[in-house]
């Protein structure tokens, strides 16, 4: 029963693109992670996918449109929407997803989620 | 298809105690809310419930402990568990639940949540 402090869990890690888990919500793993440069198009069939930047400024690209987010701003992507994020400079995030969502909407190509 | 600036949506009222719905995910509602004084000890007995400081600092109590939370960090009060949140001075989070959760734990008292 601890508090978690998001920026000891981000100063635990390096990599990008590499969720890790910080907390449980009713089976949603609460992940932060760090990004940089462009992720792949994908979509999540059965759920919604939860972006909020901790730090920096991320573009999640949709097919028709751009959400530019920039520290304390959200966006829930729909469940079947395609998105792609971009990050111009290192950005830090907290993500909501189901557990065992692969981040990548494919399990072949999904990093797995360490918790920490 | 828009970002949602947590700030600006928290500066849209003054209440406190008072949550509003700034986004969905997956069917639980995304909200914000300030918070001032000590709420009502309840639980849920259905769902976990998120808190993420995103300014000030706030205690949530527990049976057994208190859990000390400073703008960055979250804790998740598992479902079932009794807590009180209190908040010295004014503090504002953000807030998950499933849509319907009543925030006191009790529909007879509940407050109304609006979405902004």
């Amino acid at each position: 029963m601890n508090a978690v402090n998001l920026k000891d869990k981000l100063d635990t890690f390096s990599e990008h693109w590499s969720p890790r888990i910080v907390a449980d919500y009713n089976g949603n793993d609460v992940m932060v992670v760090k990004v940089k440069g462009e992720f792949n198009w994908h979509s999540h069939p059965d759920t919604d996918d939860f972006f909020l930047v901790l730090r920096g400024q991320i573009t999640i690209k949709l097919r028709d449109a751009d959400v530019h987010l920039s520290e304390g701003e959200l966006f829930v992507v729909p469940k079947g929407v395609e998105h792609c994020p971009v990050a111009a400079d290192e950005a830090e995030l907290l993500l909501i997803e189901p557990h065992g969502t692969p981040n990548t909407g494919d399990e072949a190509t999904a990093t797995t989620k360490v918790r920490v």
